[in-house]
């Protein structure tokens, strides 16, 4: 029997004031291929309570669609409980991100991330200025 | 001690034009009981970036409001600026499928998918036309 | 080579009507802390439909507004089709739970759950009336 593997990382976006969306398939295609597991599960959760991960076909007009759809569901001029506590401004952010969700779960199959033609990975900054996020990659899975 | 097993598995699901949601429990509970696992979890990605995967009631009334939520999040009717560059008219597909999510994961336990008694696994459709869909599983496990 | 170990278990999380929202990262951290895992994965699922889970900053300001968004999503004044057949009155709950999603995966690290300083794991109930809701929670690593 083939033993199961595990493949542990993390990689840095630097991200513009949100919505900003960024792709970040080549970092997790590099991590499929440097963690040689041919079959499994990669998991991704953006750290940190104002960003989140989700897929889209990576072409400025769906991107800028989505933007539009995440003010949408929690519109920066509004008025947040966050901000009567913390006047930093981002309670929209903090709305927006926990809507989306932190996390997603790909497939890797024959040795590769495995999605759609049309399909990216991408990492969203809900916060008020640019921010570098960690998100945590971890692949698990036969070699 | 017990080693850890992976059982990897694919299915293909019919889906009408969007939104339209399909019940893919019993696919998932055959590969469960393919797979012989019997603790551990069932990771499952929509292939493609026009279709998502969720858990719901599923009976045709909570079906169709959830259709109808879905189609508020982003209106059909609405201008996109995906359809300026391809004109395909699917702008609110992807802009739907990035704020639903491409992936689920749920819990194996006792040799059996485990969900609440009126929760039932869908993959949904958000595309302008009829679509076969290729949903990625993989269940990590004791067996 | 250090093989992949699983920890399978399971916390009940009593909430209130909804949208009730509750922090369970101490829960899910000592759970990472029985499990011995150093590095991996924790997967967490909701049990029920009218249930889900996701991240955000746990203080009362970003909890009030998460409340108001996800009544936003479906008002619970509004006609849902799932109570014509059923006159449980949570029509708006299945379908708020359904877009939020059952499931978060969240890295282990260094022995411990990872998550940003202001981020927390959250349980949320949609139903319209008090619950007792079960989260299975499995945790898959090496030691």
């Amino acid at each position: 029997m083939t033993s199961v593997s595990i493949h542990i990382d993390c990689i840095d976006v630097s991200l513009e004031k949100g919505p900003d969306i960024v792709d970040i398939t080549p970092e997790l295609h590099r991590i499929v291929q440097d963690s040689r597991i041919s079959a499994g599960t990669l998991n991704a959760t953006m750290i940190g309570s104002t960003g989140s991960l989700t897929t889209i076909e990576f072409e400025p007009g769906a991107v800028a669609d989505l933007k539009q759809a995440v003010n949408r569901l929690a519109p920066p001029e509004e008025q947040y409980a966050h901000e009567l506590a913390w006047h930093d401004g981002n309670g929209h952010s903090h709305v927006q991100a926990a809507l989306m969700g932190p996390s997603i779960s790909l497939p890797v199959r024959a040795g590769q991330l495995r999605l759609g033609t049309w399909q990216q990975a991408v990492a969203i900054n809900h916060d008020i200025g640019a921010r570098v996020r960690k998100i945590e990659v971890t692949v698990i899975g036969v070699r």
